[in-house]
């Protein structure tokens, strides 16, 4: 009997950026296990048991899916983006870790997926082109003190620097000061991309600075990417393109 | 007459990792442009005329796609992993931004990737489930003095860290002088992933840890993931799992 559990990453949204392996390990699935609107987004013609869950239960989800697996079967836990990016591969291996021996016969695989970052990123250009920091927001599991010495650390080591979960209604003013500590670090004219539900029809895709953000305008959909010191911007006749050369000139030194 | 240059991103080697948008911009193209057994990889069901280049020679390739797209077609200059992600993408937009007005009536447009770094994380689990960097050790676009500042602020707020680019016959001690910068903020025994070739047949991939690292094995090839203060080695019956929890304790707390 199968004792398989992979956690797959169907991409940002759009079907045609989901990974041919995740799509043929769906179609082997008994059972999919995930939060309701990505696994509104498989297509019917996946016949496997559907487990629907909230957000922000991924433990519960985790063990849930442990449990399947551990009864037999091919089971499936979908994420979106990458699912080893702030998603639910670490969910389960961390609920693995708690019991060892309670699901020692499950295997678990991870299937990678594109993440929102990138996304957004190929949408402008390429503004992630040199070396760069991904940087979750949120501090319902990390404290805020070590969000703030990571931005501070990445900004003054002149990283691109993108940002998930920037912002919800539990704190409105944390995005605000990340780009009061970044800005420290930064040009206010450094070029910043703020992407809303990248890959899906209701997507909006702003680029601006770091004097210009509208703060109002950022909520947990939304995915920021904040320019290094080398970060260009190009107007072109079709669109404007946001870049990080491969080329790195220190701004100290070409300053002094 | 169209006049499009799009740079897609194969992802890091097996063909059920690339999009299925790649895959339909590979079918419609003209002209295929890129590094020789990147190209080799596209399908000969794909039509398109095939140029192809040696490595390290990201501006005349650039160029050479600028100019087919000009004179009409489809272009479609080919990267591995992302194009984003130190590749072609900020190649080609570095050649229009030295000479925004030779391709004027050129569209560039970027399909994004499956990086090597999440595919070799996927292998393992999820090691970049937290904060994480992405840095190219290379120095021959950028000083090293700069790689040091990055890597010293990186491995100071605890990020886990994925290396690109480790280590050349021209400069041989410089990844191990990276390790070093890295492990004055961390314990010897911090997780290491090591892979080689990910997502080809000869793909090797290696859980180790800071202090036993084989130098002798790491070349242009690899990729290494290093873990920060919270990752975590699952020693499981079928694999070894690495992951880096959701959940932050700071290191300095807890010991204090």
């Amino acid at each position: 009997m199968s004792h398989r559990l992979t956690v797959v990453g169907i991409g940002p949204g759009r079907a045609d950026w989901c990974t041919p392996e995740v799509t043929a390990i769906l179609a082997a699935a008994t059972d999919l296990v995930g939060y309701a609107p990505y696994l509104a987004t498989v297509p019917e013609s996946c016949r496997a048991r559907r487990h629907a869950s909230d957000n922000r239960v991924e433990a519960e989800r985790a063990e849930l899916a442990l449990d399947l697996a551990s009864g037999g079967g091919d089971v499936v836990v979908v994420s979106s983006g990458d699912p080893g990016v702030f998603a639910m591969a670490s969910a389960v291996l961390e609920r693995l870790d708690e019991h060892p021996d309670r699901w020692r016969d499950v295997g678990v695989s991870v299937s990678p997926g594109i993440t929102a970052a990138q996304a957004l990123a190929s949408r402008v250009g390429a503004p992630l082109g040199h070396d760069f920091c991904v940087i979750s927001l949120s501090d319902v599991l990390k404290p805020w003190s070590v969000i703030e010495r990571r931005l501070d650390a990445a900004a003054s080591a002149d990283f691109v620097i993108a940002l998930y979960n920037p912002r919800s209604r539990h704190r409105p003013h944390q995005f605000a000061d990340a780009i009061t500590i970044v800005g420290r670090h930064r040009d206010p004219l450094t070029p910043v991309v703020v992407g809303r539900h990248v890959g899906r029809d209701e997507e909006v895709v702003t680029v601006t600075d770091i004097a210009h953000i509208d703060f109002d305008a950022i909520d947990m959909s939304t995915i920021i990417i904040i320019g290094s010191s080398t970060t260009c911007v190009l107007d072109r006749p079709t669109a404007c393109r946001v870049y990080t050369p491969r080329t790195y000139v220190d701004p100290r030194t070409a300053r002094g």
